[in-house]
C-alpha cells in the first residue's frame, strides 16, 4: 500500500513505524507546524518528540508538496492537532479533489466551528466531502508505539470492512487492532478522556499534598467517571460497550497514567489555582492541556446533544472548576 | 438497629466503623481463628490487621457465645474467610434456625463442595436455609474503611428493597452504597478480579525487570481483562455493566494497585516460578495469595457452567501459569 501521513507530529509519525514493518510505502507530510521537526528528520537525527530516528525509506514532504505526496496513495492518515483537522480536510479536497481512499483519522477531540460542536470525522466528512473515513481510538502513547511496545487500538467505521481492510494492512505483532463500527462512541470517549484525566489527577494530587492514602476512592473514582462517560457516549448515539473497551477505558487509563492532563489535575489536586497551574505547566516546559480546551468544546456539544447534565456530575465539576473558579472540593461531592 | 458481625478479620471490623457512626448497636463476634485478634482488640488495643482502635461502644462476643451475639438482631454481616462461609452458614441455622434478618455477606470467591462449585451466596442460602442474602463487591480496603476514607461500594440483593434498606442504614458520608439486583454478576467479579490482579501485576513486573515502560500494555490489558471478565458473567447469567462498575472495574482496579495478589504477580513477571515467589511471599512476611486458590475453584465453576474456554484467553493463561508450570510469556501471548 501506499499510505500517506498529514502531519509529522508524535502520533503520525509513530504510526509510520509498523506501516513501514508491514512493508508499505509511507509518505510523510510536514504542515508548516511541522517544520521545526522536518528540519530534524530530514538530517537523519531523532524525531524531537518521540526521539527515534524514523526508518530512511519513509518519505518526506515539505507543505507544499501535499499534491505529490498524496498521488496515488492508497489511504492517508489525518495526524493534525483536532484543530488542524479542518483547514486540512479542506486543503485535501482543495489539492486533489473529493478522496476516493479511505481517510484514517488519529487526531482527538471536540472542535466547535461557526458555533456548532463538531466530532473529528464529522469535520473531515463535511470538508473533504468524504465519508470513507476510519476513526483510530484506544490507549496509544506516541513514543511506546514508536519504540515497537505492545499497543492495542480501535479502528472504528460506519464502512466496517474499510475499517477491518485498514486494520488488516496496518497491524503488527506489537500494534493491535480492533474493529467497530461504533464511531461516535469512540470519538467521544476520546475526547471525553482528557477531561476525566485531570480529574483523576487532581485526586492524585489531593491525596498526595495531604498525604493521605485512598485507592478506594482512585478506584471508586474509575468505576464512577467510566460510567458518566458511557451515559455521555449513549445519550450521543453511541454504546456504552465502547466505552469499556480501549477507546473509552483503555485511553483513560493511560491518561490517567500519566501525560499533561493528569498533571495538569495533579496540581489543582495540590491546591493551585487554574493559572498558577498553567504557570507550573509552563515553568517545567510542558505545553498544551488539551482537557483544557476540550472542556469548554464539550460542554457546547453536551448542550448541542440535549444530554441531560445531572447525569453528568464529574464532568460539571471539571467544567467549573477549570472555567467558574470552583474549588477542587466541587470534584469530591460530585463523586455519589 | 441491631447488627451482629460474624469473623472480626480486617473488612468484619472496619464495617463495624460506619455502623457505629450510624449509631447501630454492633456486635463482633470472633471465631475461633480471630482469638489472637481478640486478645488486643478486647484489651483496647489497635485491631492487628487494620491498626485503627475500635469504638468502645463496639460488644466484643467469643467464638461461644454466637446465641447471644445473635439475639434479636436485625441484620447479620458474615465476614469470614470464604472458606468459614460454609461452616458459620451451618452455625448460624444451629444455633438460631433459619434466620428472619437479612444476612449481608463480605466474603469473596468461589468455594467447591461435594465437587460442585459455588458462589458465597449459594452457600449462605444452602446451608443457612434463608434467601434474604445481601452481597458487598467493589473497591474497599478494610484498613482505608476503618480509617473513613471515601469507600464505593455496591449491594447486591435479589430482593432489591433488602439491599436498599440495609445501605440507607449502613451508608456515611465516607461509605457510599449503590445496589444492584445483579448478584451472580458482583460474586463472580468479586471471585475473579484477583486472578486478573495476579496478571496486572506480572505484566507490571515483567516491564520493571526489563525496565521497559509501556503504559500502551497495561491500559491495553485493563480493557482486555474487564471484557473477559464480563464475558464470564455473562455466560453465568449476571449483566455485563455489573462488571464496568464498582464490583468488577473499581475492584479489579484496587486489587491492582496494591496488595497480595498483585505483589504475587509482580513476582511471577520477574521471572520467579510459582514455588520461588511462594518463599519469597513468605519472605516477606505476607500470608495467603487469594487468588492463587481462587484460580482454581473458578476453573472448576467455569467448567460448570460451561463458559466456552476459547473467550477466557487470559484466566486460561494464568491458570495455566499459576498450576501448569507455563511460563509467564503464555499471559503475554493471551492478550489478543
Amino acid at each position: 500500500m501506499k499510505v500517506a501521513i498529514l502531519g509529522a507530529g508524535a502520533m503520525g509519525s509513530a504510526l509510520a513505524i509498523p506501516l513501514v514493518d508491514r512493508g508499505h510505502e509511507v509518505r510523510l507530510w510536514f504542515t508548516k507546524f511541522d517544520m521545526p521537526i522536518y528540519e530534524e528528520v530530514s538530517k537523519g537525527k531523532p524525531h524531537p518528540r518521540i526521539k527515534v530516528i524514523l526508518p530512511t525509506t519513509i518519505k518526506l514532504y515539505e507543505p507544499d508538496e501535499l499534491g505529490v505526496a498524496l498521488k496515488d496513495v492508497d489511504a492517508t492518515i489525518i495526524a493534525v492537532s483536532s484543530r488542524g483537522v479542518q483547514p486540512i480536510s479542506e486543503l485535501v479536497k482543495e489539492t486533489i479533489g473529493t478522496p476516493k481512499f479511505p481517510l484514517i483519522v488519529v487526531s482527538k477531540g471536540i472542535e466547535v466551528l461557526s458555533n456548532k460542536a463538531m466530532t473529528m470525522t464529522e469535520i473531515v466528512r463535511e470538508y473533504s466531502g468524504s465519508d470513507k473515513v476510519v476513526y483510530v481510538g484506544g490507549p496509544s502513547l506516541a513514543a511506546e508505539l514508536a519504540n515497537k511496545r505492545p499497543t492495542y487500538v480501535v479502528y472504528a467505521s460506519k464502512y466496517i470492512d474499510i475499517a477491518e481492510n485498514i486494520a488488516r494492512e496496518f497491524s503488527t505483532d506489537y500494534y493491535r487492532i480492533d474493529v467497530t463500527d461504533d464511531v461516535i462512541g469512540v470519538e467521544v470517549s476520546a475526547a471525553l478522556k482528557n477531561i476525566y484525566a485531570i480529574a483523576y489527577g487532581a485526586i492524585e494530587g489531593y491525596l498526595e499534598a495531604n498525604n493521605i492514602v485512598n485507592n478506594n476512592l482512585k478506584a471508586g473514582y474509575l468505576a464512577k467517571a467510566l460510567n458518566e462517560m458511557a451515559f455521555i457516549v449513549s445519550s450521543c448515539g453511541g454504546r456504552k460497550e465502547t466505552v469499556f473497551g480501549l477507546g473509552g477505558l483503555g485511553d483513560l487509563y493511560v491518561t490517567s497514567l500519566g501525560g499533561r492532563n493528569s498533571m495538569f489535575g495533579r496540581l489543582l489536586g495540590k491546591g493551585l489555582s487554574v493559572k498558577e497551574a498553567f504557570e507550573e505547566m509552563q515553568r517545567r516546559g510542558v505545553g498544551v492541556v488539551e482537557g483544557y480546551k476540550n472542556a469548554e468544546t464539550i460542554e457546547v456539544f453536551l448542550r448541542q446533544k440535549n444530554v441531560p447534565r445531572d447525569k453528568t456530575p464529574i464532568f460539571n465539576a471539571v467544567y467549573s472548576i477549570l472555567y467558574e473558579g470552583s474549588s477542587i472540593d466541587t470534584l469530591f461531592k460530585a463523586i455519589k
